[in-house]
């Protein structure tokens, strides 16, 4: 049989690598959970109907066909979430009679798109979205609140620093209708491609496209240019001289997440206001956000989110919500790949309990229950070869303790980095609590030269 | 819009019922990196002829196709996998250049086939396997490793007893080689259906389908009674008088087996030899493994697994292993349905701060992020109603404390369960230990009437 070759958008991790994905899934979900957010998985199909409802439906979703089907077009209806907010919504209408709101919850899951595979982007991939989501209504501090909560989330993983770039839909739109620009959501989405398009060709667009006029164009591309990391946003805004109630309401809903967020003890985490972030999706209404990791801004951004006063509705009540989203695969497996973070060990065993003879082997099993008993990770070597090398076996593996036992309970242990070996029993010996268990290094701090997608995958 | 109905076959929890599931994939994962087992987790997907390549294959897969594509009939070529067990062949395939061998990994992950569903059977399903896999061998003591590491894992689960039934592969070829019986696979074929048909019925089938005499049926049946809590079962073998070399390795490795199992001080484990267990798949060539539930004996198995030679091989090397996979989802949610298992409240937060008013929500916010400091989890009120009213809130969600911001720092806090109101400081203030997170409760330990798998969904 041929060689397998790896499935391109697909990537997989060594059990070293696996160590960071798992620390980092533990960090985010503990400081969840510390802010008060509930823990939920989804199923991970949603019917097809329900996946078309987003704000984009051209996605490059799975669908679900039964091997054993009579026609092979006979699709199930279901398809594989390409998001956690889409089933987010669905579990919130469905689930809504058991639930208490104001609704918490915190989600890690993969999720799918068939799209063609680059750095950053994969076929499966692994986000951790944070929400608050309402009955009716939802109090705008909670914007405040779920903004902060990820920026001190995200502070507290050990990848490089990251920026949340803040802007607010009311802002904008109030802004355009201030202006007096005709079509105020085709202005939005040419905006949206000044990080594509020359600034000129988007006034052109914004004339041809939004019917704005020469002079609102310009106005409108100074208002995205404004880029500060506070509240002096709201002068310069005001300098342009254009008033609106909602371009109000947006300037001091803006003012309140950058202050919120810039009084977190996160000295990891930057805060700004870019009055140039749209993102595209037509749901929000209010604050939304996008989050890019230093050195890496070729993946474009990392996470983002927003405020949607329609999160799901059922026709009788609608579920305001305010979330924000972290792309785990997507800012790890680039880190990964260029070595800027990595686990100590491929192996959760601190000690490899070594093996005299095969006579003896429930000897050193019994060393292992004890250093168990006391919360010690261990194994026993898988043959009772030469002691050396049964050290060679634990130093491939990274275990940095290796046991011997001893006559009438004379045991050792030795460190095999610095070759001490000093007696020790089993019912109380520990190791220095650093070696307990795997570490999450940081070997360099320089991200390489880009790498393909098949070259994040071992 | 019409009420959403759940999905048939893919059931989610609550978040007070993920609590429960949680708590028992973090048990697992514990008790396995302990015996020194690294996490892996693959990607949900294998190309079609490899998960054709297991003992069954026909199973109910599902099979991927782009929306997008042109062809409606385009598959992907790629299926959900159905197991971890042939994901994990091939990820030791594809990676075993960058693993080191015997590879001891486990793996939890969701599992999907397109299946009738019923109670313990869904579409979508949490396994829990542990496996040690070798490189062109593996010694024999693995096979006892691998079974006591689930013993002592499944022990410190808050679920009912289990008991271990194991069985040789070895034993039933060797004995029905020794006996003459002229088709030892299709014998074995027979046998496994002891459950479902009556023994007359069974030793009829012997003789017409393997080929067996009136009396060598008679002598297969006889074996396939012997169950013992022990390894008395190999005298009870040895008196029906049949001998051969395989049947005789097969009993050693049994004896031990049950030996090293029941030397695991596991109280709420039983351990039995029970020759009649088969299992159906054909790649098991050593120790095979069932695992019942007390109480739940109508889920059949809660586990399984066994000794498997050949669990992948790429022309060149072959690759020994031995596992055993645990029914998360089989398990838990029929405990869950029961009430049998219950998680304490369905957020994590152990105190809501209260807001005196929105004015001064600042003040709460900061006495909340005092207690997060010290790993206090706690939530904000949303709202500055009434002092009884954020009371309330707090009690449907089971917080059990409530926070009073004072005047000039004198601060309260109330436990709301017996009414006690304290002078406190955010600094300093800590709940009792078993406040601190949900707990995993047993409100019942008696099953109830069998429940739809409807019903088992929230």
């Amino acid at each position: 049989m041929a060689r397998i070759a790896p499935l391109s958008g697909f990537p997989e991790l060594l059990p070293a690598q696996r160590v960071v994905e798992r620390d980092v899934i533990a960090s985010l979900s503990s400081t969840f959970e510390l802010h008060g957010f509930a823990n939920i998985e989804t199923r991970v199909v949603e019917p097809l109907d329900r996946l078309a409802k987003g704000g984009e439906i051209d996605k490059e979703i799975y669908v679900l066909r039964r091997l054993q089907a009579d026609d092979s077009a006979d699709d199930t209806g279901l398809g594989m979430h390409f998001d956690l907010t889409v089933p987010f919504a669905r579990y919130v209408l469905e689930h809504a009679g058991h639930l208490e709101f104001p609704f918490r919850r915190f989600q890690i899951q993969p999720a799918w798109r068939g799209e063609r595979p680059q750095e950053g982007r994969y076929r499966q991939f692994t986000q951790a979205d944070v929400d608050i989501v309402g009955r009716d209504t939802l109090a705008f501090h909670h914007d405040v609140e779920v903004m902060t909560v990820m920026v001190d989330a995200l502070d507290r993983l050990p990848i490089p620093p990251v920026a949340f770039q803040f802007n607010n839909r009311k802002l904008i739109q109030g802004f355009y209708r201030g202006l007096g620009i005709g079509d105020v959501t085709a202005a939005i989405k040419v905006i949206d491609k000044l990080d594509k398009l020359p600034a000129e060709q988007v006034a052109r667009l914004l004339v041809e496209q939004a019917g704005a006029t020469a002079e609102q164009a310009e106005r409108c591309l100074e208002l995205a240019t404004i880029r500060v990391p506070d509240t002096s946003f709201v002068e310069r805004v005001r300098a342009l001289g254009v008033t609106d109630d909602l371009l109000d309401e947006g300037l001091a809903e803006l003012a309140a997440v950058i202050e919120g967020c810039a009084a977190v003890d996160a000295p990891s985490v930057s805060v700004e206001a870019n009055l140039r972030i749209a993102r595209g999706l037509d749901y929000y209404t209010g604050t939304v956000v996008e989050i890019f990791m230093e050195g890496y801004e070729r993946l474009k951004s990392v996470g983002g989110g927003g405020r949607y006063d329609a999160l799901a509705t059922d026709g009788k009540t609608t579920y305001p919500g305010v979330g924000v989203s972290f792309g785990v695969s997507r800012s790890l497996l680039p880190l990964l790949a260029d070595g800027v973070l990595a686990g100590s060990r491929p192996v959760p065993s601190a000690v490899l309990v070594a093996v005299v003879d095969e006579e003896s082997r429930t000897r050193s099993t019994d060393v292992a229950a004890a250093l168990r008993r006391r919360g010690v990770p261990c194994e026993v070597a898988p043959s009772a070869s030469k002691f050396g090398k049964q050290i060679r076996f634990a130093e491939r593996r990274g275990i940095p303790w290796v046991w011997f036992p001893g006559d009438d309970g004379a045991d050792t242990v030795k460190d095999i980095r610095s070759g001490e070996q000093v007696a020790a029993d089993p019912a109380s010996w520990t190791p220095p609590a650093e070696d307990l268990r795997p570490q999450v290094l940081t070997p360099t701090a320089t991200p390489s030269i880009p790498t393909t997608t098949e070259e994040n995958t071992p």
